[in-house]
Order: C-alpha cells, then sequence, then structure tokens
C-alpha cells in the first residue's frame, strides 16, 4: 500500500476540491461580517505560509494565537501547519504573567493576535524576548499602523498576507511532527503543554467523524462556539472541512442572542460548545420565542451535564443533545453519545473507535471488573498525550495508559461517567470520600450558585472535607448538611462550612480548587465548624 | 502523542469491550444456523490463532480461505491478522488452475474451506505443494474425518480450535505488516496479488464509517451480502466491529428468497451487496409482497447503477440506495453516494475523506479542468495499492498516483461516474471511441440481455468496433445500429455485429473482454458486416 503521510493539511485541500463552496461565515456580536468558502479559504491560507516562510519561519517554530474563533484565525492554524510549524494557541482568558510564561517556554516567535487583544499583545511583546513578529488579525490592513512593540515587528494580517504571500507546497514532513500546542488550564498543578502531532489529529479527525460521533456531513452547518484556543476547538477545525460541512465562527461574542440569531439567520444544524453557553441560548430562546428549526444537534462538553439540564436545553431548543468528555490531553473527545440514542442515561456516551479505557484502582491496578464500579480512568490511542511538552519523561503506566485523573463509572451500556477528580478525593480516617458527590447533592439546593468540597488537615482523620459554597443568601449551612443525610455515609458528611462571595475559577471556566485549598489553608476562608 | 498502531486487531477488541452483545448471526439458505456475538467471537477467533501458531504458522505466513459469508470465515480473518498472518482470500469460482496458480505464487501453508468446497480444496491440495494443512469450515468437528488430502493435514475448524485452540497476544507488530492478499478479478490481464496492510485497513476503515460514507452506528444491523473474498467484503469485516454494527453473515446462498427472509427476521438496516442481488431481491419482494420494514439502506457497488435500475430498487424495498464505486486496488471504497443526498445525479459519489483523486489525458498529464470532462482516473491514500505482491516495480506514476485503469468524468457537484476502462478504448483513424457509451445505449433495447464492443483490428483505420450481444432474439442487428444514430458520431457505430448465446463473464460477473477479443480474432464469433 502507498506511503501517504497522514497530515492535516490534506483536509483543507480536500474541502477545496470537493466542497469548494461550502460557505465559511465569520461573525462579531451575531452578525455576519465575513462570508467566503473553502477553496477562498485554502487559497488564502496557503499564501500566508508563504508571508510565515517570509518572515523566516522555519519547520518546528512555533506561531502562537491569541485569537476568537475568526477565519483568521482559522487560516492560521492551516498556514502554519501547513508547512510544518507549530500553531501555539493561547487562551485570552489568562493573565499576562501566565501566557508570558508558556511564550517563553514555547519560544514563540510570531504572536497572531484578535484586534481586540492588542494592548495585551503588545504587554506580551514587552516581556518576551522571543516574539519577533505580532500580526494583528480581523482588522483593515490599515490598523496596525498605530501599533508600536517594542522588538516586535507589528503587522496587520491582510498587510502581511499582501506583501509576502505565496503560493506554497503543503504536508512537505514525516506525519509524526507537531502541528499543535496547546497548554492545560492548570486546575490541578502549573499549566502543562500538550504537543499535537500531524498524525494524532488526522486520526482524531477521523475518529471523530463517525456516525457515532460527531457525525458531521456535506449537507451540515456547524457552529463552532467552543474556543479554537481550548483542544483546537475540540478538532471540529480539522472535522468540518475533512467532511465539507459548512462553518459558521461566532467571534468573540458568544451570548444567547447573537448565537440564536446566526443559528437561524445561517440555518446551522449542529452546534457545539460548553453547556453555560447553551444554557444562555436556551434562556433567550425562551425569552423572545425565536423559532431556531434548522436546529439538529448541540453538541455539549467541558463537563458533566445533569439530566435535568439536558431535558431542559433539549425542549427550548428543539434539538437532540449530544454529551461529551474529554481533555485537552486526548485532543480532546474521549467519550461521545451517539446521535440518536437518545438513552436517558446516556452519561458521556461511549469512546468512538480508537481510543482504548481502563478502569484501575488508586495503585494502578486494573480493575477485575470493568463495569457499574467507580475506578482511575486511564486512556490510550493514537491522539492521546505520551509525554508532556518540555517534560523529562512520560506520563504513561506500565502498559502505555496515561493517567486522565478522573474518577469514572462505566454502565453495562459502556456509557461513562465522570465522578470527579482523584486528586480531590479526600482521605479521612484511612478511607475515602468523593466530595464530587457531595457536591452533586448539595448543588441541587436553588439558592446554590456554586459549590466546592475541599480537604483540610486533620490531626485525628488525616483530611476532613469542608464544604464551601457560594450562595444567594438563603441557603444556611444546616440545611445544606441534611441534603446529604441518607445518601452519603455520616462520616462523609462535611464539619465545615464557608460561604464565600465569589468562587475562585480557572481561565476554563471550572472551579479553581488549588486556590481554595490554598486560600483555606491561610485561613482567608472562615469556615464554621458543624456537629455532625 | 502515543505511538499506536494501526492494527485492525483493535477493531474486534474494541467491539467485544464496548458492544459485547451485539449479535453475530450465521445464516444458510435464509436459515439463521448460528448466533454469537462480538464478545464471544473475540474470544474463539483469539483462541484459533493459538490454533494456528500451533500449527507452526509465523509472522507474515499466508492463510487462505476459500469460503462463504460465514462466522467462521470471520474468525479466521481476526486469527490470523491478529498475529500477524496473512489472511488470503480465494475466490471459489474461479478454476482449480487459475487458484493454484494463486496459491503457488503466494505460498499458503493453511487453506481453509467451507464444507461443500472439500472436494476442490482435496483438488488444490494435490496441486500446491505449499500446502501443508486444510482446515474445513461449517462443519461438526467429525465431518472432516473422511477426507484425505495428499500431504495435507485435515482438520475440522472445530477440532482445531478445541484441540490446539489457546489465548494469544495480539497486535505485536508493526502497523505496516502485511494483513490480507486478495488477487484482482482478472478481466483485463492475468490476476494480480493486491497485499493490504494493517495501516492500510485501519484507515480504509475509518474512512468508510463517516457519516456521509457507510455510516454505520452501533444501532444498525449489516447484511453483508458482498463475498469475503472480494476485496475484504468492501472493508466491512472491519468497519461492522469498529462501530458495534450488528453483523448477518448469508452463507452461500443469496438470492431473493433467502435475502429477504434474513433482512425481515434480523432487523437488517443496511445491506450491501453488488445490483444483481438486490435485483433479485426486488423481483422476490414484488412477487410475494413480503415487506422489509427495518430496511434503511442499500450500498451498491461493483458496476455503475442506471438511474432507472435505482428508483425501481428504492421503490421495491422501500430502502434508499447508496450507489459507489471501487476497486480491489483501493481496498475497496473509492467514491460513494452520501446517505440521504438522494440526487438523482449522484453518479457514484464522491470520495470520502481520505483519497486523492485526478483526472488526467492519455499520457498522464493532469487535466487542467477536472470537471465536466471525461479523463483516466488516478488515485493516492494511504489505502491505495502501490505495488502488486512480487512484482518488481511500483504501479504509479511519477507524483505517487495509481492508475485505476477507468476512465470518468467528474460532475460540478463532484460526484464521480465511470465511463468504461481505458484499456477497452478503440482507435480508430487516430480518435478515441469509448464502447462503453455505445454499450450502454444499445443496452436500453428491451431484448438486449448483455452488450459488449470490443475493437477489431482494421487495415485502414487501424481499430473498428465491433457490437456482440447475447438477446433473446427479437433484436436485429439493425434496430441495434438504429439506436445509436443520432447519439455517437457516425463513426463510432459498429460496422459488424454479433450475436452468441452467451456472454463469457469473469469470475467478478463482468463481462470477460479479453475473451472476446480472443474468440473474435480467432474467428469463434461470427460478425455481420454492416454498412453505416
Amino acid at each position: 500500500m502507498q506511503s501517504y503521510g497522514l497530515t492535516i493539511d490534506k483536509f483543507l485541500d480536500h474541502a477545496a476540491k470537493w466542497f469548494h463552496d461550502s460557505a465559511i461565515v465569520g461573525a462579531e456580536a451575531g452578525q455576519v461580517v465575513t462570508r467566503s468558502d473553502y477553496a477562498g479559504l485554502r487559497a488564502r491560507s496557503n499564501r500566508m505560509s508563504g508571508a510565515l516562510a517570509a518572515l523566516g519561519m522555519k519547520e518546528g517554530d512555533r506561531v502562537a494565537t491569541l485569537a476568537w474563533n475568526t477565519p483568521h484565525h482559522l487560516e492560521l492554524y492551516y498556514a502554519a501547519m501547513g508547512i510544518g510549524l507549530v500553531c501555539h494557541t493561547l487562551n485570552p482568558r489568562l493573565t499576562a504573567a501566565h501566557l508570558a510564561a508558556m511564550i517563553d517556554e514555547a519560544e514563540d516567535r510570531v504572536l497572531a493576535v484578535a484586534a481586540d487583544l492588542a494592548p495585551l499583545a503588545r504587554e506580551l511583546a514587552g516581556m518576551c524576548r522571543s516574539i519577533e513578529h505580532i500580526v494583528v488579525l480581523d482588522a483593515l490592513a490599515a490598523d496596525g499602523d498605530a501599533l508600536g512593540a517594542g522588538r516586535a515587528q507589528v503587522w496587520t494580517y491582510e498587510a502581511l498576507l499582501e506583501i509576502h504571500g505565496a503560493e506554497t507546497e503543503w504536508g512537505a514532513f514525516d506525519e509524526n511532527a507537531p502541528a499543535g500546542l496547546c497548554y492545560t488550564s492548570g486546575t490541578t498543578g502549573s499549566p502543562k503543554g500538550v504537543v499535537y502531532t500531524h498524525r494524532s489529529n488526522y486520526l482524531h479527525t477521523l475518529r471523530a467523524l463517525q456516525a457515532d460521533a460527531f457525525a458531521l456531513t456535506a449537507r451540515d452547518v456547524l457552529l463552532l462556539a467552543v474556543p479554537m484556543f481550548h483542544a483546537n476547538g475540540w478538532g471540529l477545525p480539522f472535522a468540518a472541512p475533512a467532511a465539507g460541512t459548512q462553518l459558521v465562527l461566532p467571534g468573540r461574542t458568544i451570548d444567547g442572542p447573537s448565537l440564536a440569531h446566526l443559528i437561524r439567520d445561517e440555518g446551522v444544524t449542529i452546534a457545539v460548545g460548553v453547556q453555560t453557553v447553551w444554557l444562555a441560548l436556551a434562556d433567550h430562546v425562551e425569552a423572545t420565542g425565536i423559532a431556531l428549526p434548522s436546529l439538529k444537534r448541540v453538541v455539549i462538553g467541558g463537563s458533566t451535564c445533569p439530566d435535568a439540564l439536558i431535558k431542559r436545553l433539549e425542549e427550548k431548543l428543539g434539538a437532540e443533545v449530544q454529551t461529551s468528555w474529554g481533555m485537552t490531553e486526548l485532543s480532546p473527545v474521549g467519550t461521545i453519545a451517539a446521535p440518536g440514542s437518545a438513552d436517558p442515561a446516556r452519561g458521556s456516551g461511549r469512546p468512538p473507535m480508537g481510543l482504548d479505557l481502563k478502569l484501575t484502582d488508586a495503585d494502578g491496578r486494573t480493575l477485575p471488573e470493568q463495569r457499574g464500579v467507580q475506578g482511575h480512568l486511564k486512556v490510550k490511542g493514537a491522539s492521546v498525550l505520551d509525554r508532556y511538552f518540555r517534560a523529562e519523561s512520560d506520563a504513561l503506566d506500565a502498559e502505555g495508559y496515561f493517567d486522565t485523573g478522573d474518577l469514572a463509572t462505566i454502565d453495562a451500556a459502556g456509557n461513562l461517567t465522570i465522578g470527579g477528580r482523584s486528586k480531590d478525593l479526600i482521605k479521612s480516617g484511612g478511607e475515602w470520600i468523593n466530595p464530587n458527590e457531595i457536591e452533586t447533592i448539595v448543588g441541587t439546593h436553588p439558592a446554590v450558585r456554586h459549590v466546592a468540597v475541599i480537604g483540610r488537615v486533620d490531626a485525628k482523620w488525616g483530611e476532613r472535607p469542608v464544604l464551601i459554597v457560594e450562595s444567594e443568601g438563603k441557603a444556611d449551612a444546616r440545611s445544606l448538611l441534611d441534603l446529604l443525610r441518607g445518601k452519603v455515609a455520616d462520616w462523609w458528611i462535611p464539619d465545615r462550612v464557608a460561604e464565600i462571595a465569589a468562587m475562585p475559577l480557572a481561565a476554563s471556566g471550572k472551579i479553581d480548587k488549588n486556590r481554595l485549598r490554598a486560600d483555606y489553608e491561610a485561613g482567608k476562608i472562615p469556615a464554621v465548624a458543624m456537629g455532625r
């Protein structure tokens, strides 16, 4: 059989050849601002490769992006990856100090930045010696002129393309070459870089396109409301052109009204994002009565979605909800509920072909029974991390599995349900308490906005759970603990309760338990002692 | 990213873990004879690997099969490939001499044979020195006792499994290791071996599973009516477990009544085979009124299916017809019409992601315009042949493309239509005549059963077309030629016409033009000269 490298430039080549006139729509605040197609996108991306080469970028060099979901950002993905550069997506919601640390470690030479983030880019250019060029996206050619940024040369994207753009050969490198770099959000330690290869992205794409996974077709219109800086936008910037699916890129604004208008006006059939986005959309639909007849499916990922919420979304949006689970280290899809499966106990679905899962005990021994019991979730596959960027050793067990750090159960039908982070487990009197179970129960109280359970050091028991809530003031500590009685073992019930004004959230939107633990130990979170 | 070999044993492992109780049904003459599931199939296949190893089979050794679509045959696929043996599928409809030549070239050490083909296997064992063991499938353990076969030792499958079966590690080899061997049908030359690798089969499977291709899901029940000796049964023995799809294996008999009963009784949702099979099914449905409510899709391949026939099938079967085009050298899927595309001009559909197509002129130069013109079809991809088995050089052009030998057009929407074999083109007065176009027109005559146009040597023009028909006697030569007037250029109209009693067919069911040309040159086909 032919030697044929699995490189991701082939996705855009395929789209440009077979779905040349499928639309790529760029929007801002719910209004369409650009309209192109795969042939146009491919031509521009390919010319931008030439421009990057003209800046002196060489195979393996890193191009950082600090940008929203726009056609310029998508063009840069392919412009960089097509010639073997590494596209390093940065999360604009991190602090300048965090971003600078990542840029320094990655030694990014080019920083492409959304126009509205230009001040941040200027700050970063002052902090990071590696940055030689700043490319301002989503702006007119003239807009960049006013920008000064220390040592770095500043271009607008369009000016750079006009001056240095040139047709360039794509894909002339090994399929194991790096293609992307993305740092984990760091809720459980300092951020770590995950390097994607062309092969891993290519195989992830084919995995994701299966009829029981994303199931994209050439007749679909996909709204990408998950940021392209989160694990390659869940791989959809690759999957959409591979399937010839039309793309709607909503820009920075992904509030309910903006997305509702885009879905209605562009005939979106599949929408992908985190649950808070879809809740806001459902609220807007409810408040305004706007009809979204084209919408068939909403894919949710990023956190476990309670059944009641799924029902509410399906009712309000008139579309099927597909739950999923993944992580940056998995490229990112782990499991997904099949379209049309309509299983009320779907959990986060099953792994589409190409990923092996196993559950182990705390010592890494494979559990003899893999169904109906909770265990530590380990994964293996062609799109799964082996070693973090710049790390000195692999993050794998003896059998080559990566430890997700998650606790999970798998039901008889094979559906996965995540049951919290293993690092958050609390060891009390030699036995484990799972804070996730306590949080889920307390979270049902109508006045509770956010809930977290952390472990505190205890002289007698080793650790004891502390319940921390952000509420609307109507939840007294006693009534919260009463919710737990009969549902968890008595000794699981927290004996300290704290009310805080605002729960600390990480850039990913998840609760930052590291911060909570540090603040608690420093005495910054006063807790009330409660008898059981 | 992890090093993770793309080996096909992973498909059955996946099915056994996530779809352990999905049914595998074996049938004969429309009656179910065995009922198992993926967990059972995996366990037996894996133990059969141990048995093959016990016979002394080593990585890279060939196991030949001469068998129908049965669970035993499927078990052998995985038993062989799982430990790096090469599964060489033989077509039982070839002559013993042809089969012996293939076995000799492949040096097959084990020959697995359907019980009803045991006499043929005995004959082959006498002819081929490489065969050490004959394994009789689909028979009771005791059935084999009576079989003597020269030097070769004879086992029944069940006895071999019982005596030597043992759990065995799968997949401990490189993804580029050979997995399968299949000879082309040889209508355009002597049969040539195509070697599939694990990587090529794995990637073909993910390609085929896309929502715009076979789109198999875990809720589907697949009837595999394409022989497993034709290019891996179009890859479906890999795709079905990868997607967790239930499988119905119909055995030797694939007539209308047998398939109708299986589809009805087993709730088949997707049925795959050549068009003659579905025509027979439609006839049976029409004659008996049997209802097949579960059937959603019928996938057709192997030859171009006229629109009128597609309409008739869709009406009678109440299912969507998916046309496709492929070849042994392509593993085999090239293009396929997307489910739900309902495009009346769908041709054979588009290539799902993972295959590059181009059209060239007769000299191999890429046509400047790829749409709306006929050209020579070339293909590139990870599941496309580079070199025939035992050949001394690659079968690729300078850009790494394989010449399909087909003429094709691609319409504005990207749909491919095959327009005959380039080798069948006739050069008359320095210009090309495409016999396929003439055949298509003459084939519309109601009395014509088979039609072929071949070139004869002509002193003046170089070559001239000869029209050969097998008819029901009501088609006189003049009326056939009259059909062509105004539809093709005058000089395309054949000036010799022959009527023959039975058109020679190759083992694949296609008209054997090599034979026709040889017989014509030998004077065995008397033709009538006709003035234009």
